[in-house]
């Protein structure tokens, strides 16, 4: 059944399998007169793709996009934008491992159950591939945010494993191939990966999005809440089991004494809700963790069974990355902004206009 | 902007401020045939009312609901299903001290600053009152899922400031006023909220819900996963600030070797995937936990602005919960009602038949 | 499967049968600051109710709706607004007759198959009672469209059998019981029901409806054209056999020199169209028609069978009109309003302004 | 604002303009398992491409399709299924006329008051060349409504200009470039066409389309009724100015006793519903027309504007359709195949199964 689209207002919809002929998207509902370029779509393309660094996986693929339309003269027109990447690394592999076995953790169990039929190249549609149209499409919300609003949205690795950062250098993020805005954590990181590399195994990781100069007023109770969508957004992304707003789970220790923020004239005295409140932006940062899993990708050996039901054992080869939440951060950024862009022209829509000028933390 | 429904095949939309004339809901796509009475709703009605407990809110609704169409002869008949609860408890209040002053921690700011009228009679639309459709609603879809599948959606509390249960017995759950499965805790809590109220403050809460006898091959990739779906529908609940799914937020710290579930001709080995992989069920227990702030209505002072942007401050009187997490368990249970009748319904048509012979642990 | 709403952003959603305790409605994405009453709502309702003229079907409904949310202090909130009304003529009949038969030409043969169980009294949900909602729902969108914009959205009768309209004087359009905008027509229209009554037939209808003052730019390329939805919307009205947007069918024989309308400094020089090119509004006029089929209900035997599929006759007695085209009026005024409040409001949020200064015929 | 899907559970959408690098669409929500290649597509794009025969206009375009996803191994997977054409016929026009200037009858002066900027080449957007995806996408439902319900789908031109056919020979409709059903009149057509080349003026044109062996039970009431649904895919092809189901506009003139369908134990005595009775389908075949203006692509000098309001006038040069009608065929066809498909995936989704065997006429 059709579940490939998200967003009303701003509507992406995409297609594509890891090793099929291409990927692709539709960017439906971008307002006219927005100047883009394939150029401001790459960069974020880039930061998501495998093979830029020894961190993350080593298939290389150009992740090449082209706009097919909705664009003219430099300016998008108001009508749809179809987006295309072709897969040029479609190297003849030998699937016969996988193509009757389901691999622990993976999707190949429930593709198989559900549509009886199953792409079984690279994981097909469940492959993580997909997420290079979420970051082209992301790419064009954050331009428009960014040219029209000021808003802007970043991420970054806050955990892995047991390592947290303990600071935030913006500045420091794309200087490191984790992401990281904790340089001096950098060198820590870089030994875990090593580490496990050599073991075959993988670890799980902690993102942050932030999200700045977010209008005040944008989300629509009760279900269509900012937070709700937010969360529905940053959960569709692989490998993601569990999602945060502001605080998230800490405050089930707290009071609520402690935990609301209170108001002066100045503005918020903090942020513990995370820019949300009633699920409704309140014009603060808007703040979210996601916790990524460790990919099932590894070459240590897993017990599982085969499409006829029969005991066996899987070692996934291949270019895998041990930490597959690094890769996570252009992708949590693509999908707070296509939540951003929904919210704002629904807003929009009911009101006229957007304010900004509000009493901020 | 519309954002009052749910679902897109088994949709619920509500209606209804906290001390307006009535509170409303439309269930559309139950499909016929259910034999349904008001007396199926009632049940987790009166799990969620306020008043039930010295724990809870005093304030005195019998939350009485009726269906007023879509049911004949006492089974559904295809079409839409009306419900209503007239509001009884609308004792004329003062309300002078919050028209002026937006509460912190509450909706107050957001909803002014959005719509620029609000309905500051007990929170209007933004009040936990609201989630008494939701309950009803979901009533609907548990009996549905219940019948035809043998699905059992049940939730509890799992962890209230710092103390956390450390047992699960289902048979406990109904027999304490916190829906606490571990009859060990029950005095801790007791005690915990007994000192809340002494001085005037709130807490956390944790909740887990758990459905069992999911079919396999629930959910639609790539947007309208099941767990993203699910994640929507529990973070709309009000307070919640944290959804996980399975292991949730521990998979940062979890290795691949650790976290993958296994599978042998007997099931799965293990459920860290918390009955989600890629998005579609398992046919494993489907689990989710859901972080709860403490709320914002206590009567320690807070810091806040009126709506000339004045510094005042606030006590919020009246009657209140020191813990909402605690009526959260029937809205939990409903939520995941919701969600899965959605994706039940959705599959059906594509595949014509539901499985649910398959592997489990 | 859900069906009961209309509008993305301008949602109407209904339930209620025709002999069951209750109909109603949620209109939500209702802009806030809009002062609504009772009254506001009330005026289309009598235009619609059934008894109002010797013409129409002799039920007696006082048809009251009550605003049950999304109004406070007398304007709306923004939050959904719950309508009702409350069925207060469901005298005990005997349905025994049709109970098990299925009336020819109505929609008791399509329930029966779909839903395999039918609210057989007074056609239950399949009954034209339903369009009550959409008339309120309808009010509420004209009153803001009025006040916004100075839209205005008017209905006629234009063809009853073979009698049509010779001219269109809006004065006289609610000056007698047919809606008839042509004085010298309303005698032969009132002869010829006269001598339906007498026959126990019926007889079909076509309904003009205008709006005027829309602003160009309405409508959103390539399916979610204006004229496509508010072609669904006017053949959802019960007993619509055919839409027409403009010239209509008579475009089958025009040639483009003809057909096209052309511009000058001063506006458009005619109105073929009916107000939109290319899916979006042009500023001028919309006209659109429909054709209503007579009603089945009649006193004239028909063939039919019973549910156990044996041969048998049916008379249908009771209170019907011979033209069901004729209460149309109102309804199709109601589906044009929510079509265009639920465009203008999605134009607006991708657009920031509503230009209404055209060249306009 | 997103505009470009049509369907809730086979969901389609659509990008490209005429004269940009390719067309695109995906098609969402085909259930795995139906065997499709390129080859199932190419047949119906083939009957819409221009060129095929003297009467429709010049331009050359292979409109090759092809899948980029959602099919492996011969077989759809249940994902996602990209489509791609790739626009080779952009020769560079000289646009300088139409740049600046509102062909009067073409969405020119709409798009360009909405989006304030509008690709000129050849329409851009608003082109009839938008359709091929609609007919590639069609195919792909076609294909699975014959094979699992063997449900056919076929039009035919009925009428252009004042020259309307006499009979129904479905074997004649692929015999001759007008889809003409009815041989003795193809020779009237032909000159009837000729003639207007000479005159460089355009006439309109009237498709039926039919569909048979459609399961009882389509449609879900009240908004989303399958006629609604039907009438919304028909008015939204470029040029269609109305839409009829069964009797249509007639029903005006008709008598209850004339137009119901009579039932008897063999099935329907007629079908002047044409299919659908209270919006859900009968059994009986689904029949609809549609009206096609003339286009405004003439040789005749039209009146209009310049983009700066100054008066100019303006005369369509290029390959353009004297009668876009005809090329209308295949489209209509699509269009209610994927309604048909979507209404289908829908019911099935409820009621877990699709009954045929009903009593038809």
């Amino acid at each position: 059944m059709a579940g490939n689209s998200i967003g009303q207002h701003f509507r992406v919809t995409t297609f594509g399998e890891s090793h099929g002929l291409a990927l692709g998207c539709i960017v439906d509902g971008c307002p006219p007169g927005l100047e883009l370029t394939e150029a401001d779509l790459q960069g974020d393309l880039d930061r998501r793709r495998p093979g830029t660094s020894r961190y993350t996986t080593q298939r290389r693929e150009p992740d090449e996009v082209k706009i097919l339309s909705g664009v003219f003269e430099g300016k998008t027109t108001g009508t749809s934008i179809g987006l295309l990447i072709e897969n040029t690394d479609q190297r003849s592999k030998d699937y016969s491992d996988i193509k009757d076995k389901f691999r622990p953790g993976h999707a190949d169990y429930t593709y198989h159950q559900k549509y009886g039929i199953r792409d079984y190249r690279g994981g097909g549609r469940s492959s993580a591939r997909e997420t290079a149209m979420r970051v082209a499409a992301g790419a064009v919300a954050k331009k428009y945010l960014r040219q029209e609003f000021g808003i802007e949205i970043r991420a970054y690795l806050a955990q892995m494993g047991d390592i947290s950062i303990e600071k935030v250098d913006w500045a420091e993020i794309e200087n490191n191939a984790f992401f990281c805005p904790d340089v001096d954590k950098v060198e820590q990181f870089d030994a875990l990966i090593r580490d496990l590399k050599k073991q075959g195994d993988s670890i799980g990781a902690k993102i942050q999005v932030v999200a700045t100069q977010v209008p005040v007023g944008l989300g629509e109770p009760v279900f269509d809440r900012l937070d709700a969508d937010i969360a529905h957004a940053l959960m569709s992304i692989n490998a993601v089991k569990g999602v945060e707003i502001g605080d998230g789970f800490a405050v089930v220790q707290q009071k609520g004494s402690q935990h609301r923020d209170t108001l002066s004239p100045d503005g918020f005295g903090s942020n513990h809700a995370g820019g949300v409140l009633g699920g409704i932006s309140t014009g603060q940062d808007i703040v979210a963790n996601i916790a990524l899993k460790p990919t099932s990708s590894i070459t240590v050996p897993g017990d599982t069974i085969t499409k006829a039901g029969e005991k066996t054992q899987l070692i996934t080869k291949g270019r895998h990355d041990p930490c597959v939440g690094i890769r996570a951060v252009p992708i949590a950024e693509a999908m707070l902004a296509i939540v951003l862009m929904d919210h704002l022209l629904r807003h929009r829509g009911q009101n006229q206009n957007v304010t900004t000028e509000t009493p901020k933390i």
